[in-house]
């Protein structure tokens, strides 16, 4: 499983070539400017291994087969300046497409780079390959509205109905520091520092134009969302998403997921989504301390297999009827029970979150659990009635602490030449 | 790069045969005590993939080749009870033999797991290999003499001399909540799931015995540790370890890393290491607006390629005396001319660090940098003096803040039947 970095695959410098100049002594520009140009023709010539297409109808990391890693920051803006943030989201465009490409940022002509000047791209990605990283990019309700409903950016026109402000939810601990904010950006790798790299860049690139407003880092994908994932376990020790909605069944997602023609009042967010996000603090210590039967009852699966406790295997659907000796044998208020399509009018969320462990807390538990992410139509059918199925009948609210909350509109894809938000600033 | 967890090689459990049962409508017990002994059965018979050794003269998880990711715990022990804490030793023991061989913590008997019990193991590492998990302990001074120097766990004659408390540096704004402390359990994996659950599920075995005082999560090596392994970039985007100390050099790991009966005063650590923990935070904004060329100046290295600055490729010995057109071409104040082992007595560290990265703090800066671990044969001849240099002069340290600090006296390496620390308890 450990593996070296792909860059020792790819085609060797001539390090010779570059710095015999060094010899001579005089070494300051003539190395810099070399070893600049090679660094470039380096990162360049890379071959493209585990690639992720950027463009495309839909942006890319919502039916991408999930990857291991997030890195997910959520910027405000801090000019009023239209034009400043269109150019922006071009530098981001551009920086995104070379990224995900495992390209360096900046020009491929290795002679545009300065010595003098602090280097394009950050570099800790250089040895490494594209990872299968994908960004995906959003705008919160307030990038178009104040507070006090003044319009930002000439945008209150083109603010979609769906882009709510989330509810208070029973038992929510909302921390505003790290939730909503104007812009999130989702970066998925397979390879932590390609994720946090590519954060980390686009944070710099909007110096003066954006400020960082919370960030999160996950690992472990917590649901199954391609028919070829196996079902992974989240920090309860449960298999997570089993009836998940898969990004490969194209008439679900037409239906569940994606914005249409017909499902919108703004003609820009066709080819969008919805992103709800939700940090979930679980209990750990609570739960590790409850007995087999108190956590499968209120999962209402097996833990070991996954199969729901009226019998067969994981994918065998859940029987809410089946009685047992004290009331059917999955209990109403398990989690299977409240939150099920079959109890919701067939209403399907493809999530796609990850497992979050931020160190320990001032009394020494570990802070830890889900960062929930869901990828939905329209949060006012598809989320907002499962949350408040959730936190007021689910038995495993009990184990949870809602801590973050956030609702995004998930930018159309985009064609080579176009950037990103494009159809919303253009139309 | 993304992968299917190990779990769908592993021979297939017969759900239908363990679930037969639950049509019955009785579940309850049946199914659980079923599902408990399906869950040992899948676990241990899973093939021993990405195992590595526990047992033997070092404690794993130094001379490893590093692993991808890690998390690092520190407790505090809550009882003065001896037996009590040697007991936790016993029981940490047999875990981590589990764990590290990709088993489930508890009894390998099914029908030993109670369905009105808490499961023995939080189960999130189920469906995983064992990702070359090690787990790598190690005491604190504070476990020997409390801060009035008053003896713990009458251990007060067995402290080595060169578990000292470490000195303040110069420009450390080190905070004490998240330094020093009882006992260090490093976990390394190649997977954060495995490695997370390895610190949990340890705590949880420790609950009412020791309490977690800090813990870190660290992603990506730092430093080259083995001939096989290439050279890995820091957060500054540089190559990080070239001139490490090798864990497969034998002479050099005797003379520089393992504790031997010529090296202390205290014969239980034969076979023993210390271990120095520093928190860098990196000031990341600072340098990425920083001039390639003062990049360079500050690491004394060519950024692409790792080379000293003198010329050569990234192995070549760097050249101090190589005049430039202003001084010296590798800068007196550059890290690799404050650092290099030919500028101190050839004294060398078995640098094994993490990057890490910690979202984001309230101004909106990343909370990133590097958490330094380093393994030696004594602190005072291998660390202080280098850290004192580097902290008075290296222009490095411009960039840096170091927010934590330890030292930890690592236990040797034990045999089958033998547990983690029993040569100071039995001395």
């Amino acid at each position: 499983m450990s593996r070296e970095p792909a860059g020792e695959n790819k085609p060797r410098l001539s390090r010779r070539a570059l710095l015999t100049s060094a010899g001579a002594g005089g070494a300051g520009l003539a190395i810099g400017a070399l070893a600049h140009a090679g660094l470039r023709e380096a990162a360049n010539s890379r071959a493209a291994a585990n690639v992720v297409d950027f463009y495309g109808t839909h942006q890319a990391g919502i039916t991408t087969a999930a990857q291991d890693r997030m890195h997910i920051a959520v910027f405000d803006v801090i000019t009023e300046d239209r034009a400043k943030l269109i150019a922006l989201l071009a530098q981001w465009t551009a920086a995104i497409a070379a990224m995900t490409q495992g390209r360096q940022i900046g020009s491929e002509d290795p002679a545009s780079g300065s010595y003098d000047a602090p280097p394009a791209d950050t570099g800790e990605a250089m040895d490494l390959d594209a990872a299968n990283l994908s960004v995906t990019v959003g705008f919160g309700r307030s990038l178009f509205l104040t507070e006090a409903d003044e319009p930002r950016f000439a945008l209150a026109g083109k603010l979609p109905e769906a882009l709510i402000t989330l509810p208070h939810f029973s038992g929510d601990q909302i921390e505003a520091q790290r939730s909503g904010g104007d812009i999130v950006v989702q970066a998925c790798a397979d390879d932590p520092q390609v994720a946090v790299h590519a954060i980390r860049n686009l944070s710099r690139l909007g110096f003066g134009t954006v400020q960082v407003r919370w960030s999160q880092i996950g690992f472990g994908r917590t649901a199954k969302t391609t028919k070829a994932q196996a079902t992974p376990r989240n920090l309860f020790g449960f298999k997570d998403g089993t009836a998940n909605l898969l990004a490969d069944d194209q008439d679900l997602l037409n239906q569940h997921v994606w914005v249409g023609a017909d499902s919108t009042d703004q003609p820009w967010m066709v080819g969008g989504s919805y992103m709800v996000t939700r940090r979930i603090r679980m209990q750990i210590e609570t739960w590790d301390r409850s007995a087999l039967r108190e956590q499968e009852n209120v999962v209402g699966r097996v833990k070991s297999t996954g199969a729901p406790l009226s019998g067969g295997e994981e994918f065998s659907a859940p029987d809410f009827t089946m009685a047992g000796s004290a009331g059917p044998v999955i209990p109403v208020d398990s989690h299977v029970a409240v939150l099920h399509p079959s109890n919701h009018q067939g209403v399907q969320m493809l999530r796609r979150g990850f497992n979050y462990t931020d160190g320990s807390d001032v009394l020494g538990r570990l802070d830890a659990g889900l960062f929930f992410i869901a990828f939905v139509i329209d949060a006012r059918t598809h989320f907002v009635p499962l949350q408040t199925a959730m936190s007021t009948n689910d038995a495993m609210s009990e184990y949870l602490r809602n801590t973050s909350s956030g609702l995004y509109a998930v930018l159309p894809g985009i064609s080579e030449g176009q950037y990103l938000g494009q159809q919303l600033f253009e139309s």
